[in-house]
């Protein structure tokens, strides 16, 4: 027997038994004739004793043990002189009468330590090592347990956990697929799913009602930071309901993750927000509700007073920093250089300080005197004190602008508390948005996506005015999942698809399966999909969802501690039917 | 809202109350000037009442109401005239008020019904008509089940469910994979995981010591009846035990699973059969033991008494079958017809009937007489009424005919009832295959399970010999898991890449991240994984996997609903730098 407790779990009432532990070699240090050995396993960190003038037999065995070395020790629990009320078992330790050495470890590349001295790099190559540091294992248990508080809700719920298959077929529609060529079908291709939506519709026309799964998608896209080729979706779907009673059943979902893994009650209804109100209080489609600094639009007020950079904006909107009036010059001229950057965009920053004695002084002060500036701060809610942060331009890339600029006062301004929640339905986006490049409509969610009851008869006459009946879930700015009602009539499917620009035959070829299961009796239905990678980590108090993931990729969608991708043999490219054409320098 | 109950829901209880229930037309039929109507949902069927006297308006659309339509109706729950006591509604029915036609329906190509009429490849095409029959609903309800059933019983075992990654590398060992183009790394492939076997074996290495996971596993194996090229493993792992710790856990899970599955205590230790004595007694290394009939090897008897059939036979051994001694010739030659089918492959078939009256007939009375005969029954442990079926020939070939006669006689005598449940550890299989055509060894498990402790010392005297610290769970005959204590020592596991015959370089490639995660600080480890969609259909009592899986693919991998897999266009081809070569006809 390897072990009788774990290396979290004696106290003092085990003192006087004797016990076997099993674990790696954290630390050794010796003191005068004794030698002192943490010993860590997944539970937590016992120290051990040697003492070398009672048991002359332990001295070459201890001596030997490295770092990460594997052991199993036997020995009494006895009372520690001077207890560490830091650690769950620092109240004992072992005096040891039995070493064995289960495998000895060489110098491991980095400190096995909340807080490494190993690169990104060298732990991503050596992830397992990286993975038995104490933040990824509460990282990867938090996962595990959001899993089981998922499932066991939703079961009790009356949903299914039905799989659905991964070998599916590809459409060129979305995101780039994988492909997987087939043998047996021989110059033919499966693809894997980006999602599984057509599959958990059909499973609506199946009369299964409630869904869901917690499965792996799969997007061949150029990964930006915190993207991976493979990501978790908890995907649910529900028949016979209304967009309110989808938000609701999940809203409660939430509610029970944030109780049992957070043990934060909410009581309260999330808010709904309209996506039009969302772009134009918060410049984004995923608004950190944790803090208010709305936009005030300016533009009517303060053109054609002789400013030529508002006079020729279509869109002028402001901030209000509170308690920044006291911000030096340099301090704003960083922010102006903030907002300038590429990823925000924006051509300039205009700041009025409302000073706390009352007067203003402003970057603008040569065309608006303190009486308009007043008139601004009014708008805007300000208080002596404040400032006001104004760009003005084109109005997408301003209002874009100035949501990097709002998030960026609320870092500095301490609103972001990772330990505060603010959930938020953002609802009603639009169902189609017009591609300039392509001259057609693309579906802002997916081509299945219900347009809103109310909004139905635009289909012919104003399609890109029509409202999905489609909802995303945003906690503290990130988008955690969305859904929709979906289509379920053959008819407003096939509009849809032409609005689209799918010719019938492009339609028919990629979902000639739906549109059929359309004609047996579909329901109305509607479901949504979570980023379960993303919502551990947010839970996680994580930046990445890198460490929620055992094994991640990199940026180049590599496996560094597998080298993989590889190359494979002719003898299985030959089975495929494949070549491959040499890549261009 | 589309309900407020569902269709299965209604008792003797809710009468008079107003109701709205939605779900699809089961059946419709007219008795004078009433239309009855079964709507049916996932929970059951409930009967609707039009009594088109008192609702003139209902008479349209209740007749246009076709099989499969979706309605939602409202109406009064009425006690019912004729209560039909097989149905859990039949006490009640729903005199409606109003119908709501939420979609049509075609005819459906078959009939939603226990028994459907429809063939298989139809029910494919259809799959989500298909899957609107109660016997799949129940089986896809009792995955599901099964699956909260897994995941609560190991999550309260301390175990955490981890999910590893789907695109791997490939390995050249094993089965085929299934590859995926790379677009980032040209001219790289990712592979598939046939299993996450050296993706657990790092998280043990990592320290998380009691792993598991309900995943999708791939084989691009040519298929035979019940192979899927995507199947699903309940993948286990667990750090400092030995072989008895992981046998009485997932013993213990395997229990859990009767008890709150099938409602059935299994009160007794599994028992424990060698893989030899599987071999000698059943043929066979996942023995049925619902019933006993184990062979008896007669050579050493029965040989050098003239019947050159025997004398020129490696093994000969029999089995005895209760009570057949009335079989008639004809059922004798059917017998003989059968084991002579190149399925089971014998050369002949000799019977013995031991006779009521204590006589002796058999078809080898020219060479051995009465005397001689019940020298045979005593061995074989046969009364007055058994039939002796005996086979000869080479050893291996005839043990395999004989599991095969084995099997068929038990189905012939009823002793295989699929509600019966034999469970059994089948344990010390081979560590090593000789393959003649490669003149080398196979790992017979794979190239990670550690020999046992005993047999260690023969790996560079005879390899051969070695039995491997490796288990498999059978339940009726159907080998439902199988797992090892694995290597953990990395020059035990280059000893066994060497026997296996890969050179230093070909173990470095394929495995060089494991042998190097070994050098700091493997623990000693072992696991098992279990075949889902197996065992799933055993506890269904179903003979196929398919049905108990939700879209299941066909014999040649193709799934017809989405007609997948297909051709993919050129611009994906391009990109992925890959050109198809023409099949050869």
């Amino acid at each position: 027997m390897y072990r009788t407790h774990t290396c979290g779990e004696l106290r003092e009432s085990h003192i006087g038994q004797e016990v076997t532990l099993s674990g790696w070699v954290h630390k050794t240090r010796g003191l005068g004739g004794m030698t002192f050995i943490d010993v860590r396993d997944r539970y937590g960190i016992t120290q051990l004793v040697i003492d070398v003038s009672k048991n002359p037999d332990l001295n070459e065995p201890a001596q030997s043990l490295g770092r990460e070395f594997v052991i199993s020790v036997t020995g009494t629990v006895i009372e520690r002189e001077s207890k560490n009320k830091k650690m769950s078992t620092g109240d004992v330790e072992i005096l040891v009468n039995k070493i064995i050495i289960l495998n000895k470890s060489e110098i491991p590349p980095f400190t096995i330590e909340d807080n490494t001295d190993g690169g990104d790099e060298l732990r991503m190559k050596y992830r397992y090592l990286d993975l038995r540091r104490n933040p990824l294992q509460k990282a990867l248990e938090l996962r595990h347990n959001m899993g089981i508080q998922v499932r066991n809700f939703l079961h009790n719920q009356g949903f299914f956990e039905i799989e659905t298959p991964y070998l599916i077929k590809s459409t060129p529609e979305g995101a780039r697929d994988f492909v997987v060529p087939s043998r047996m079908n021989q110059n033919q291709f499966y693809a894997l799913p980006q999602s599984p939506q057509t599959f958990k519709q059909l499973l609506m026309i199946a009369g299964y009602d409630r869904y869901f799964q917690i499965v792996k998608c799969f997007r061949d896209e150029d990964l930006r930071a915190d993207r991976q080729p493979e990501f978790t979706q908890i995907d649910c779907e529900m028949a016979f309901v209304e967009r309110d009673d989808i938000l609701n059943m999940f809203e409660n979902l939430a509610k029970h993750l944030f109780k049992s893994i957070k043990g934060i009650d909410i009581d309260y209804e999330f808010p709904k927000m309209q996506y039009d109100d969302a772009m134009t209080q918060y410049g984004n489609d995923k608004p950190d509700i944790r803090f208010e600094m709305k936009f005030n639009e300016l533009t009517e007020k303060v053109q054609n007073k002789g400013f030529v950079v508002f006079d020729n904006a279509e869109y002028i909107g402001g901030i209000c920093a509170e308690g920044c009036a006291t911000y030096t010059r340099k301090e704003l001229d960083k922010l102006t250089d903030f907002v300038k950057r590429p990823q925000i965009g924006a051509q300039g920053l205009i700041y009025v300080k409302y000073n706390e004695d009352g007067t203003f002084k402003s970057s603008v002060d040569k065309f608006f005197d303190a009486e308009q500036l007043k008139t601004w701060a009014e708008q805007m809610n300000a208080k002596p004190g404040d400032l006001l942060l104004v760009i003005a331009g084109i109005k997408n890339k301003t209002l874009s602008a100035l949501s990097g600029l709002r998030l960026e006062m609320g870092k500095r301004l301490g609103l972001m508390d990772n330990n505060k929640f603010a959930p938020l339905w953002v609802v009603d986006f639009p169902l189609l948005e017009w591609d300039e490049d392509s001259k057609r409509f693309h579906a802002m969610h997916h081509p299945f996506t219900s347009p809103r009851p109310e909004d139905m008869h635009m289909f012919d006459t104003d399609p890109g005015k029509i409202k999905a009946n489609a909802y995303d879930l945003v906690i503290n700015g990130v988008e955690i999942g969305g859904g929709s009602i979906r289509i379920h009539d053959k008819d407003l499917q096939a509009k849809m698809f032409k609005a689209l620009g799918f010719t019938k035959e492009e339609a028919e070829e990629q979902f000639g399966f739906l549109m059929n299961a359309f004609k047996y009796g579909a329901p109305p239905h509607g479901g949504v999909a979570f980023g379960f990678d993303r919502w551990a980590s947010l839970f996680a108090g994580l930046d990445s969802i890198r460490d929620v993931i055992a094994f991640p990729k990199n940026n180049s969608g590599r496996d560094v501690m597998i080298d993989s991708p590889s190359k494979i043999a002719r003898v299985q490219l030959d089975e495929l039917l494949l070549n491959t054409i040499e890549a261009k320098k």
